[in-house]
């Protein structure tokens, strides 16, 4: 009878620890949620830096009579961004209703739960709206000291309400078109945003420099372009390892999760990085007989560009050959649009569009890890199916360049029409920061 | 037999799975402990880099020939600061003995006890020693351009060892009278400092501008206030990027473990500061006709520090609300002290004293969640008590204020009185740099 | 029946309960896995940021007529310094072939096995070519203002492909001569590099500075150094605070694992920067009538080089101690060398070299944590064995010194007689900005 009670209490416990076994097994997914979670947070920080990164390198790379106008608009890109990007712009993105075009709920962050634990609204928020500052201040550089700040306003607010998170809408909210696109067993790959984000911003840099027209002095009587020198380039490679340290966040935050792949988008970035750096200085400094820094510099932010969709599905040494193509093209690209009469006082539309397209492409040529994790094709380098891949991700490529060509051209447009997109010749010559913003930027004398 | 010598063995096994369980459990929660340690840590590395934000900040609203005493003073507040707290300070604020007014013990970290794994006191004293050195260099940018650089010495050190710690012990360390304080259900709700840390450093500035009176040239002779321009916007926007930066530390840190309200704070960080950017943005350019950035950039700041008592307890739109108002709050409290003959350089005490203040108050209007995971009141604003909240957030501001204002205003009167506290009129005119550094802070001519 | 059937499903439960419970104790270990790795990421980024830190100290020191030269060497210590890491760098200092001096296998990331979970080289890399970075760009400043940037490029290479890499394979990698070398029970100790990084980089930085010579205007007729003015302390300043920042991912991220060891090693690493800069700040003020601020921030850095070796096995206390001798060593040691013809603009050698020493001895007087976690000696400080820990240090610091010394010696000395090291007096005197880079670092007018 003893051994029966026995048998009957050990009996029922064991039944309570079968019962019990999911919740202790339960208990450490919970805190991977909390490590996920916590991760893609401090990516985000990261990604937020960024912004004082993009805003030294314009202000290295452009005139000091425009410093203050330079800073003004990443503040307000951050600042107009993330009240724009809270109000719809994710809504537009992320939200689930309103099919594949666009998203029409989470206004407000109105989905939220008030589940903290398992609720990543406020961790995709916030990863997401600094991926939208991101996006807009990359036409900043481009439309550079000649743009009316009350234009290049409305311009920011469009970009992260509506145009940019349209984009968004169509690959990573998981509904759109192009993450519906398939071609065969190819499907569009773009990790982090070469295409989603970098080429979105290059596209706006684009119309925006091709409608504001080149700055007074940019060419001379017969067109032929003439080089306006940057006032600091110590601030512009600072800020070109503020934007790599960023883009550490921004790459391997792209995960979405703290695993494994985290650290190879880390290596591949850095690699991807450096090899552009040295490429774009290499040619450069064949080209022209002098290391020219500030394209080294953009040099290494091409690589960053480049590798960005492939991030997590290219071995370090294919981020490696992606990123010294980028470095050459960007150089070649720079000194096209120069010759074009597209005046892009630094390099937007050459680091982010075309950089990004390379990108992106890259992906059909290099990519090896299907899902981030599994090699695809052990013999080879071909990532889903060779030229269905290839044609796929141009049709990402090519849709994205449509809309955002379409939607910035017609903004920038009427801007022009109702005098809001550039400033006088009076104000130009004399500089923006005083007659925009009140004051010079510097006062450098030493005594006063 | 068999059977029972089997049910014996599993009996024993499943008491030993029983006994084990726990131990299972444990396992989880050993990882959690240590991943809130590491989140406190890193998110004190990035509170870290907000004395870089500070002196980029305070610099660039001065004048050149203060740059390297702006610099050294805020060397100064991380090296002696650091070195004080570790002496007395944290022992005054962490400390269990000595009641609720200041702490007696944990000198020298001598709490500490060798057990690594869940012994919190390292975790605690870099998080706390980050938070000291930001409360004193607040007051190092209204003091700006005419401190005896060996009178602030003074000043950093009483700061970080006594005037902060004393505060911190009210209301952190737990048993301190402002935590007591409760005026029916309502308690003092500052989640990170907006008055513990940003009132407390806004005061003493306040008290350090008071004494020294305003730099040579400040006011007419009908006491009109003049604009002394900032010698670098660029600095100053930079500056303003990495405080918000390390603010995503000094807010979601505060939650002092790694869970979902991490990221919601994160999130009204960012909107608040936004929001702030935005509203002193508007203002001024209305107000002005330009748009001022460095008003817009303590825009940012106001927000921030406006959100940083609810930044835990608040929806996303009420800290919205909280910046909007914090950065209007900041134009006219800047206007009002330049007015009143009270010369604050950098507009520290507008931005931390005024908006800490209304930050702390606006808890009392906007929180909702009373422990940082709980709605209060589903359908509501109110936190706590409605006007009992406010009462007895008024109260903790006020004693802040009066411990403060009094502990500073004696060291500034006496350090007046001792001739340690203004620099000649000689040495304000040729610059703090030569005079008490020994040589220029810059020498930017491009050929010596 | 129905007892024994319920006895068998239960008994068949239990025994799956007990087959199952190390794979739920297991889910435990993989989450620490992953939080070691990603810890160690992160730490690896902020080191990476340094190079921003160091762009800006040297470049703060020097001329302006040289800042984009300045940067235009960070950009290629990260750049041509990662690629050259990755292909046989990586391989030489942690590949298993090869025995106690070099490794021979790893190149190109050639180990990596796929199982992205439980496969830390990626992690590995990442932290590891950061360091490499910072061990090259020591010598950089040292090199400053004359020297040229192809022959600095072609040392650039040899030291991230080779010379550093060897230093790392004798100690970190485990089976090399220092890492195997014990007298009594004394081993080797230098947590996270002063002798290892700091002191390698500061005998390169050594050598170069020697056979390069002193700077045009650096000596006068009787050889008495002249003073050559920084251009921008507040970069100098800012620097110091990005390397600290970067430090607190260079020390702690060290311990290689998320544990309570990294918040302490930030503890020390706070305290002794802090107390470095407190004793130069004091020393040189006291000397100079002045408190120098460069040398100041340069006592900050001293004191972060001190307490690399030891971060993990200091106590807070210790630490102070090892820092406040830190900064006091290198004022004395920076005026040294200038009165001895080696002209190191930045004083790279005695922050890097002779305070590395320093450090690595200090772990012989004062650690008490014999591998991080437990105290060896309750009543005293010694670590290990006295004197024979003393000894040990020592040796490993001559090796290193003999090492580096020995083949950045035979490079620069070669360097120098293919007329590769050093720039035309006219170069030197018009900048490297304009005959190197083709342009000036700054354009500082405010209209143009």
């Amino acid at each position: 009878m003893a051994w029966r009670l026995t048998g009957l209490v050990l009996s029922v416990l064991a039944v309570w620890m079968i019962a019990a076994a999911p919740a202790l097994a339960q208990e450490a997914p919970d805190i991977q949620v909390v490590l996920d979670n916590l991760w893609v947070f401090i990516a985000g920080i990261l990604v937020f830096l960024m912004q004082a990164g993009f805003g030294l390198v314009e202000a290295g790379l452009t005139r000091a009579k425009n410093v203050s106008n330079i800073m003004a608009k990443n503040l307000a890109d951050m600042s107009v961004g993330a009240l724009a990007f809270f109000v719809v712009g994710f809504g537009f993105a992320y939200g689930s209703d309103g099919g594949s075009f666009i998203g029409t709920d989470l206004f407000f962050l109105s989905g939220a739960t008030g589940d903290l634990v398992n609720d990543q609204i406020y961790t995709d928020f916030f990863f997401q709206v600094v991926f939208a500052a991101t996006a807009v201040t990359i036409a900043s550089g481009a439309m550079a000291e000649r743009t009316k700040f009350s234009g290049y306003l409305l311009f920011s607010v469009a970009m992260t309400a509506l145009i940019y998170p349209v984009v968004v809408h169509w690959f990573w909210q998981g509904d759109g078109w192009i993450s519906d696109l398939a071609i065969g067993d190819a499907k569009f790959g773009d990790f982090a945003g070469s295409t989603i984000v970098h080429s979105a911003g290059g596209w706006a840099a684009l119309m925006g420099a091709y409608f504001l027209g080149p700055r007074i002095g940019k060419y001379d009587a017969q067109g032929r372009p003439r080089a306006i020198l940057g006032h600091n380039i110590a601030f512009a490679v600072i800020g070109v390892f503020i934007l790599w340290f960023g883009w550490f966040g921004f790459n391997p935050g792209s995960e979405l999760a703290a695993d494994g792949v985290v650290m190879r988008a880390g290596v591949t970035t850095l690699l991807s990085g450096a090899a552009g750096g040295v490429a774009a200085g290499a040619v450069i400094w064949i080209r022209n007989k002098k290391m020219d820094v500030a394209m080294a510099g953009n040099g290494v932010l091409a690589g960053l560009v480049g590798i960005t969709a492939g991030t997590a599905t290219m071995s370090p040494g294919a981020a490696l050959i992606t990123g010294l193509i980028s470095g050459i093209i960007v150089v070649y690209s720079v000194l096209f649009f120069d010759r074009r009469g597209i005046d892009d006082p630094v390099g937007a539309i050459s680091v982010h569009g075309v950089c990004g397209v390379w990108g992106t492409l890259a992906v059909g040529l290099f990519a090896q890890y299907a899902d981030g994790f599994v090699a695809t094709d052990d013999a080879g380098l071909l990532y889903g199916g060779g030229i269905d891949q290839l044609l796929v991700q141009a049709i990402g490529v090519i849709g994205v360049f449509a809309w955002v060509t379409a939607t910035t051209g017609i903004l920038f447009w009427s801007l022009k029409r109702a005098n809001l997109l550039r400033v006088s010749a009076e104000e130009e010559m004399g500089g923006l920061d005083i007659f925009e913003h009140g004051a010079p930027g510097y006062s450098l004398e030493l005594v006063n």
